[in-house]
């Protein structure tokens, strides 16, 4: 286990506990909240393997899974103290969104896959476990808010993807794809950026 | 490139189109509409090279999914004059549906797998796409439905994995089971034909 | 065919029954009932046998599927007597679950996945073709029920996992997993056990 193998750990610790609060409803019990946690962490990730035929991370290491439903059982434990920090989470979770989604580019291109395909699995993977976990507990999914949270995963994959088509230096590379993905979605939480009206649908008069 | 790739490419656009426009609701942004169309365009066959454990067909050329993001971005452009026409899509779709089923029964067939199987294939690629894409927007499935959706899509495949397990000759045949499901699925759309009552859940007493 | 198939076939039967008569709603056509029956019935094991990289079971024999739609037909068509017995189906219901999740970690096992992983694959197993019916047909997951039906499953598939990993005799010991899920399901149906209160999420004051 190198030290990107702890990053992964840490961010999908992170993701379940983002997970857990943004899902939480009367009458789960704490078997749902474990599901809840482990969806959103390794849901994204699961669908990029199955697409690109890839074993499934977690198949290979279920470290993966244990730390999720850990830090699910944290988070179902000391609720208000997360919740207290919720916005630390939030930051958190930006930055871990970036490093999985950049990854999954940096992995598609590593398997065959053209920067068009690259690019689509660093938006599965960044949004894909949230978007279960909203399906599984009823909640409106990101397709229906403002709120900027593909855009910045799509940015940043778009540029990753593109600079190693043109034969940028791989590291420095993801590292400034995992800043730019990062650094919008922080301003979104931070500053509340959405797209304008027009570029928003709009009812028919 | 021979002409029916032409032809698929078309359907994706058409699916795309489609797809934005039974799904647009107030608060959706541009890019909510880019993932609407891409998943109602390629998330039947996505689920179909699943099972039959072949590579995904937009990894292997992801032209698919630059049209149908185009043909949503158009959508979302062009809203209004769009759903002027509202019905010569709906046409269409039936056409593109009947047209994505009958290949994929075919696909199938040529993967090995039995007629039963590749009857499913053929509704899986038919309805699934639209039923992700309504799970994403929080609208009720074609399941809850009374319209003639999956029928048309199971009669025409069932007519072609026939056809071919009694060894019909597969051009003739597959132009066939696809006006068969186009027919069927457009007398739904102008006649609004369904299922008779006694053929429909009724509360019980 | 050895009779652990045919066990596999009634199981598949009655998971299309039950899951009909859960999903039933007005104005669902028979169709939907079909595809619902379907569904609840090969779902799990769909989703088990793509994450593992396995031949979908169905597709290496398609029986399941059509002895789940003959059930779900069956269903439609008797259902007053069906649901005048709908304890007794729900017992089976249990039984069946148990007999698929335990099967599964023996097959996950067996195909070289780690206890983990094999636990994992219980679970997804029992509870993903109800959870996939209840998006489709949009009721709320169990996982914002109380009831107790991932706990049973998670218990004896972790009993089942573990006594492999120490070396038990095989068929006992599913036999004795089996009986543990399909006895604490079974408690939850007869005297409604669920978690106390602590084990689940309260409104934050």
């Amino acid at each position: 286990m190198d030290w990107t193998d702890g990053l992964f750990l840490l961010g999908s610790a992170v993701f379940a506990v983002t997970g857990v609060l943004a899902a939480a409803r009367q009458d789960m019990d704490v078997m749902s909240f474990l599901i809840v946690g482990v969806v959103t962490a390794v849901g994204g990730g699961t669908l990029r393997d199955l697409i690109l035929d890839a074993p499934v991370f977690w198949v290979e290491d279920v470290a993966y899974v244990y730390v999720a439903a850990g830090a699910a059982l944290a988070t179902f434990v000391f609720e208000q103290r997360f919740r207290a920090t919720l916005r630390a989470f939030l930051y958190l979770d930006a930055l871990a969104t970036a490093l999985f989604a950049i990854l999954s580019t940096g992995k598609a291109l590593a398997l065959g896959a053209g920067p068009g395909v690259a690019l689509l699995m660093g938006v599965v993977t960044g949004i894909g476990g949230g978007v279960i976990r909203d399906l599984l507990v009823g909640h409106p999914t990101l397709l229906l808010s403002r709120e900027l949270f593909m855009t910045p995963v799509l940015v940043g994959s778009a540029l990753h993807a593109a600079g190693i088509a043109l034969g940028a230096a791989a590291e420095p590379l993801a590292l400034a794809a995992i800043a730019v993905t990062a650094g919008i979605r922080a301003g979104a939480i931070r500053f509340g950026w959405s797209f304008p009206d027009w570029l928003t649908h709009q009812p028919l008069g």
